[in-house]
């Protein structure tokens, strides 16, 4: 009888998180690819555009004019998706037809002045403040709304449709189904191991070290053994922190640091300013902030759409979408091709 | 006190076929788009190409001839993801470090010997074919693996590498993340109100018609109360009805007619050959043959990305992967844009 290999044998793989099942098929990385080439990303972007909604001293959509800013830079979306005030639906429903009000806040935040920049190419320094206004905005939406959803969506590809650096913060009056799925499986971990569910991870991959990317003394970044996008990653502190907010001054700094070091590992893989949609994960807030939270772990996921080259993505289509996720190469083997990239910036190392 | 209209006021509405929630926020279709545009899906697709391994007569990656067929055509997936044989994992694990044995065929199907039709475009007679093709393959592959999953991926767009009119067929030795849901809500369903649930709401649609888009003797295709991608569409049978194989002709030759009648107005609301993934969900099999599946329904799932013109598609990104999903437009808007249509194909009255 063979022996099982998983880069040569398909088997599914359990999301703890998620409560799920991934489909790990990596001999399927053989089959030629015909089918659709991505535009590469956009690689000469003008530092600043006076066209460009979100630069410096110009003017938005709705009249305001932004700031002459010099670091970090937040405004209301000017279309945002949750708004603070609209009133309930009727609340006489039948079963299948169920609705609930929706209130919130949408934020952008700019990273920086400068359009031509990407937190890997930004200096440590300004990187810190970009953690620092995601604590501060945290702190501050958290106070009132149950959810605060930090996320990033960098590259055309992944539906951004503006090149400067930047992110948004969604706050809103509810917990929405990633979280809420997250709370679930984190508590039921806790209660049964008494131990939460992503320290014990983490404390795991630290010693197996084959599904490590990059690490630092207080964090670590990992293709998680779960992973379902080809180069997804999962950034995580070393100690239990439940909020972004909770980060102490050198964590933040390490912080910063490992993240430029990803983001350029990223960048590197196929010399492109490397796409992908990421967002942190954290205790929820608003009236969660009096309850025990022991259970949850800080964690911010990284979920890129590349897989074989800068033009050719993963397609989540078919029977992703109708039956269950399915990966073409395994976690270990994105997990070293990603290590063994160099550190520096390939458009650092140009010059 | 304002009156609350879904159109101006974001909601959330319940899926309770995947026991999560949508964030419904029309009002931002208000705002521009400045994103990607997506290259519009193929017009001229020549009726043989010696190249395409789909055609008949051709030969494929592995050396097969592919025979001069005049119908359907089914043969073994070149490239599986699933496979019959593949050994097991190590069954001792760790909780955050567990996988399972995968095991099953894919097989590929061929709708037509032209590549430059699409279902709508065929002939009924012809689409009846795919139908009774669909049927046996599901009685066949059904005999022993639990869940057989009939999916079509149509147009780049969504991950198609071969403009030949076609779909795939995946039977798994497991129940697959999305039928395992659907088991589920269905069943939690069927004990609480003594109706399978997609029965129930195939009748409150057919009587509040807001959300239908075409209806027949045997069928009904409406846009969910709580679809997330624009144009979502579920198409159900009015009967209660387990699987595919169960229909019986008139039903198969009134699905033939409906699915055309669908997908024309897919295709004429852009006038392109519209991009989607599709695909049927049905009681499960194998094991589950001698089981009780009362509470299950017949039923099939469009996914279409396109969301603004035939080259702006929604972005199910950062919000979307991280936290949950959003749509633009209200299902009731889509329902009723998709049903004021018109009845004949664009590319028919060109002519
Ligand atoms: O098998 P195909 O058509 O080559 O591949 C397509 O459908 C599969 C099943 O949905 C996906 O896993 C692939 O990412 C997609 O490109
Ligand atoms: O708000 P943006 O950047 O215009 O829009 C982008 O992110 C949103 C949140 O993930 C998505 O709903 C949109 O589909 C996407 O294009």
């Amino acid at each position: 009888k063979e022996d099982f290999d998983p880069k040569d044998h398909q088997h599914l793989r359990y999301n703890p998180l998620r409560d799920s099942w991934v489909l790990v098929s990596a001999h399927r990385m053989k089959r030629p690819w015909a089918g659709q080439i991505e535009k590469p990303p956009e690689e000469h972007i003008p530092r600043f555009d006076p066209h460009n909604p979100l630069c410096p001293g110009n003017t938005r959509a709705n009249g305001e004019v932004n700031p002459d800013y010099d670091s970090t830079f937040v405004f209301q979306n000017d279309f945002p998706a949750l708004q603070p005030n609209a009133p309930d639906p009727d609340p006489d429903q039948h079963p299948l037809f169920q609705s609930k009000a929706a209130r919130g806040i949408c934020k952008v935040m700019c990273f920086h002045p400068w359009s031509d920049v990407t937190l890997p190419l930004m200096k440590k320094e300004e990187v810190v403040k970009v953690i620092d206004k995601w604590a501060e905005l945290v702190e501050e939406l958290g106070a009132t709304y149950p959810w605060v959803q930090i996320f990033e969506n960098k590259g055309a590809m992944m539906g951004c449709s503006n090149p400067h650096p930047h992110c948004q913060v969604w706050a809103s009056n509810f917990l929405p189904n990633e979280p809420a799925l997250s709370d679930r499986s984190q508590r039921s971990y806790y209660q049964k191991h008494g131990e939460p569910l992503l320290l014990q991870y983490a404390k795991q991959e630290a010693e197996k070290k084959e599904r490590v990317v990059v690490e630092s003394s207080y964090w670590l970044a990992v293709v998680p053994y779960w992973a379902t996008w080809p180069y997804q990653t999962l950034l995580l502190p070393r100690r239990h922190v439940l909020r972004i907010s909770d980060l102490a001054k050198e964590e933040r700094e390490d912080l910063a640091d490992i993240m430029k070091r990803l983001l350029t590992k990223y960048d590197n893989l196929f010399e492109v300013s490397f796409p992908y949609s990421m967002g942190w994960h954290g205790a929820p807030t608003g009236p969660h902030l009096n309850q025990d939270n022991s259970h949850w772990q800080l964690h911010a996921h990284y979920y890129p759409p590349l897989l074989r080259s800068a033009t050719v993505k993963k397609f989540m289509v078919g029977y992703e979408m109708l039956a269950q996720e399915q990966r073409d190469l395994t976690p270990e083997q994105a997990a070293e091709k990603l290590r063994n990239l160099p550190q520096e910036h390939y458009k650092n190392r140009e010059n």
